[in-house]
């Protein structure tokens, strides 16, 4: 069994000399972060990057997280029409949520592996601006309304240089998806953007969208359905075909966009199946869905 | 009334020049913190001193804010014989808002003072690890009793260069009082020893215990008795004698912990007192009182 | 009134903030430098400057005191139709004066207040070269002559790694109008052709000559006649029309060569108004004359 | 199969923690050189090593090498009274194997996987001398005799910073163990002296000392009698018992000796087992003879 | 005597001036390396180089030693119709010639004289990567025939920051002519163009190619005959109409090749004239033949 | 005659070695250098000395010219009882022909010969302060008086900081004597002090006094009489005994004083003996007078 391992490691080298050095966005879902047993399989596995020699960037979200404490605190979603609204004890708590425990939490595991994180959000060092995304139109029984999404942003500005401060001394950066915005204010920034926005500012090799589900399914409910790779002109087109949908369309987006400048290869996986994020650097199949264009 | 400008400009310079390039570690209670319009001018004095060549660096409490979202979501305080006990729900939610809210916002903050900043907890890149202070030993109806103090911790070591990094690379640290202990978990750090500890740490030329009274009063009901300047053995004294007490206590054992060793003038004074951080640095007399060794 | 002391130096954060880092060259006039206790009050404003932040490079004249030394040794001014011609006796004493007198007498002053200076002139690490102005046609009687200026200099290179080397070290440079000429000679070069110049050069922020009038007057017998802001084509004009004369010609021509590539602003203030330097940099009016471009 | 990959890097994860950053002096003896196959499977074992963190330095042997090519240039071995005679030929042709056959074959290796190496012998930026090791006294029939060794070599002086310049750039070092006198001699230094004496200089983590036997043997007819692990005191002890005896007796000289000082673990094992290298590093059993002092 | 050696220093003065932190490539042929008192002095003068500030780089060549060595291991040169075909066997050997012998014993004489050297093949840290020079077409007996010149490369790239990183540390680098492939056979490149390409690369002042003749004869027999100084032009045409012949081709190629780009002037000199790579450096006549363009 | 040129570099070639990198301060008597030829010769040497791998530092004195300028200035020399005394006229003419007259003109010399070079004095970054050796007593016809001598100076505190940072850019520094006491007044110092003591800071290797005698002679009017070595006791002796006399003390007593420190060997030269700064560091016989401890 020992010379298995020997074997094995020998097998990854070709992995690790391929990554080595590489900028690696990985994006953990709300639905993720919950799992205090499988996320920490996963802080495992980034660890392991870290140590083989590559620059891993966590980008959280916590969307479940924070559903949870507002219950608790007795604060009910403002729904108008179908739009969730961003209040602002609505942000406040996204931010106590996203910053103080979930980002938090995953600093600290990193910790507990031997390895050095720095928990970071828009705020730390002006790392990202964002401004608000503003009204939206819908039309309420035939009648044209417009509804202020309130403290819920887009990115504006990246300042990457915070990043490169901190991996330059070997911490591995968490970063919460809250942004400031020209006033100060918080604002509740989607996080499959930002990952995206970041793997694209940072030039990183991959970035890697860990989901709760398979990836992309034709048939989302057919697990045999998964599409393998995809070009981002064909995503585009299935989004519009409305086969990708619902909470899959801003992942593949933030693929699509990385996609578009310096970052050759983004990835949807499932986060539950284990090891998944090793599988997809050190084997040739890697898992779930690839979005690439084609040569 | 411009040339009293440029006077007082000339009469600052002694000042200036005096602690130009020195750290100052600033103690934001938790009473202050929840005072926005203070907490926005606290922070442009703070961001003076950085303009002027000084190294500020900011610990914050938020006892207040804490008891305020507790309350929010139902959670009762468990007090055990009049010691309060810090379950895991407590420390959950001291965690979300410390970082989350009260330290994220003075990052804020300041950034809109035009001067980067960035929010740390004992997590971020190992800057302080905890250990749980355990039980504590009290007699209740003649009859000896243990209770575990739970999530309450006392520092175990200081990792300076987190600081150094971040100081380095002139943003100012802001940090918030949640320690790590070995099993990875979060610990409520008492925020007056966390900042009496890094000024030491730090070789800070000056502590500044920012809080909502006058300083240290012989008989707290009566301002005029004001100690405007004692002796780290005097202020022992008085502890003992009963003249120094309760929420006072751990701030005046922090300024003299910290003047034990490099730090040689504490100083505890009004942060409601209009730039009364200013007046304490930019004026002979200062304000609030100060803890300094007899020469 | 301390506490006015604390609201004027956050008035003030604003202007320390827009000059943080900003290089701020200085011209001393000739005037200026004789008169001990008003040089002792620049040089405290000079000093002011660099610890908020800013670098101030100075450039000195020393006509009249050169003109005394030259009488205390006999020496008479060589005119020749009304021009003056520098001998080898006369930029023998400029630059015994210049160097050995007036600029060590200002770096001297500002050691005095506890910050590093160093004296330098165009030979030092080959600040600036310069070459020889030549010969200047005249007409005598009808008939026409060139006379020889002797040793006097107009700037050819200026080579700015000097001035990086000392104030990457925090000193204060104190520029002596001296420079060498490809053969070796001593030439004496305009004070304020030498500031423009360094001023450009070193992409200054401002450009501050110091001299005995307000500033730019229409009617030089009348200081209410002072013109507040001048573009630099407008200033051209006045110089034509011959309404801008005598030495206030190369002043307002070195600003207005400042202006043409980096310099954005450049000021000619009255020294002897105390604190003109700090009002000019630390209030919206200003002092005397600015040379900007209109946008 | 996938999947045990994936679980086979993480179980390594603790032993590439444990090594991160480490020192790893790896000798290669003379008969493991000149094994085409065995040595690219070490080389790339060894580069494995460097992509997950560690510093290995090679040290080479070449006897087997050496006779070969002395025998093609009808070279006979000089021998006297059982001592073998480095004459000039001698060192000639082990300078060229050495150096110019083993060492730069061993270099290229570890550039065919994608690393950068260096081939270093003692006279590169003096990285050691040495001096002759002189005459040794024999008894030959009865008669007392003095026989020189010619241009044999003991370490007289190690400079590290060739090392460090060159690990510094990421390349691995392959020293070749020919020394250089004051006179400018070269000498033939025992590689496993040097592997030793540079582990202890370089403040080696591990020493591990790749040959043809399977460690230090009771009996070397009997593979079962492998001694897993000794102190250095009981492998002296072994050696004056003749236990230890012949070719090993260097090699376990070499571990006692790096163990006094700095290096806390040196190996013995055999390097015809496949990845016994990774085996010795990244299992806790480990292969071949460990000497370690008792704790 | 002794103001006579200060006279000369002072002559010598515009020749260390004007070749300061120069970088020099000295190409030592084959002839020159193995007559050992002649090497002792040209290394004394490359030291002098040295130490005067500029920065000598060495290549050298070998043939001879290879042939001789060789010979002593009864190794036939492998003839076809004319051609050297180098097999196997002899790349072996002239590997461990060049590098294990020549290099080192160049390195060695560096270091006698106080001075640190570094022997460097194309295998160490990828310093030039080469290919095979492949087959050459020749016709026997009327009947066409391709052979395969075996272990001859040209030069493919050159990665001169191997170079780089020993002179910045004031090592002077000496270079044998191996190379390596893609497929990480050792390839015998032709020295002189080793010599030509690397000055090309480095930017260098001079490339200086020691011989054994005087320079470049219009007829080989006289030495009065020699070409002082010639166009790159020019010298192709006497190539063309076979004035410059045999060995003295590729000498002169690799001027002309210098040339082409960076390399201003490249000389031809005989290494056995004493001091000559001096006197071509440090008088305004020097020695041999000069290769340079027509103003 | 051009090999004699090469034989002759290769003669240098140890003495180079010898002092390559080393400190060498160089005293131009004030009898120096008012010979405009002669200092020209002088500061070719010194450039030579740069080039060759040494870090020269001069220091200059002044006495003549000071005394030429005084006179065209019609001021006549204070002399009480025959000690001269430094009244603030004196002090400014001193401080303007040193700083700008003499140290300007050599920095001016040695930028015609190629190198950078700048003036500094006991002002420029603070090099070093003095106090005023204040009064003397002294006995005029029987009656006890007490002269103050003005503002004549001994050095209180070096900061060899300014030297490291220029020499680090590859300047030469040119220190003219006049130091800064703790009020801001300028202070004669005397030169041969100046060139010791910072020698002494410096960790020179070599003091050289450059004057107008051939060196210590036992009978001034005997150049035969000169003593080529000395130990600094003895030197102390033939103070005591009068045979070192006059202006040769302050000489003879800063060569003892730096002696006693880290500079190994002082020496007394002859600067109107052509290239005699070369001879005294280029040959083993030197010139003049050389100050070392026995051994």
């Amino acid at each position: 069994m020992m010379k298995n391992r020997a074997n094995i490691l020998i097998e990854a080298l070709p992995y690790i000399k391929n990554f080595y050095g590489s900028t690696i966005v990985i994006k953990l879902g709300g639905h993720v972060v919950v799992q205090e047993e499988l996320l920490e399989h996963i802080v495992r596995d980034v660890v392991l990057l870290k140590y083989v020699g590559m620059k891993p960037v966590i980008v959280h979200g916590g969307g479940p997280e924070i559903s949870r404490v507002m219950e608790e605190m007795g604060i009910k979603p403002k729904i108008v029409d179908g739009l969730r609204v961003t209040d602002e004890k609505t942000i406040e708590v996204a931010r106590m949520v996203l910053i103080g425990n979930v980002g938090t939490k995953i600093v600290s595991m990193i910790g507990q592996e031997g390895v050095k994180a720095i928990g970071l959000s828009g705020k730390d060092g002006k790392l990202f601006t964002a401004k608000k995304k503003g009204t939206k139109r819908i039309t309420v029984e035939g009648e044209k309304r417009e509804i202020d999404l309130g403290f819920v942003g887009e990115i504006e500005e990246i300042n990457p240089e915070m990043i490169e401060i901190v991996t330059e001394k070997s911490l591995i950066p968490v970063i919460s998806p809250i942004g400031i915005d020209s006033d100060g204010n918080s604002l509740n920034v989607n996080a499959d953007t930002v990952a995206g926005e970041m793997a694209n500012k940072l030039g990183a090799q991959k970035l890697i969208m860990m989901t709760n589900v398979p990836g992309v399914l034709r048939d989302t409910n057919d697990e045999d359905s998964l599409i393998s790779q995809i070009s981002p002109q064909k995503a585009q087109e299935l989004i519009k075909e409305d086969i990708i949908k619902d909470g899959m369309i801003p992942k593949v987006k933030a693929c699509i966009d990385a996609s578009k400048d310096r970052v050759e290869e983004s990835h949807i996986i499932n986060a539950k199946r284990e090891h998944s994020l090793l599988l997809e650097i050190f084997t040739d199949e890697g898992v779930g869905s690839m979005i690439k264009k084609d040569n």
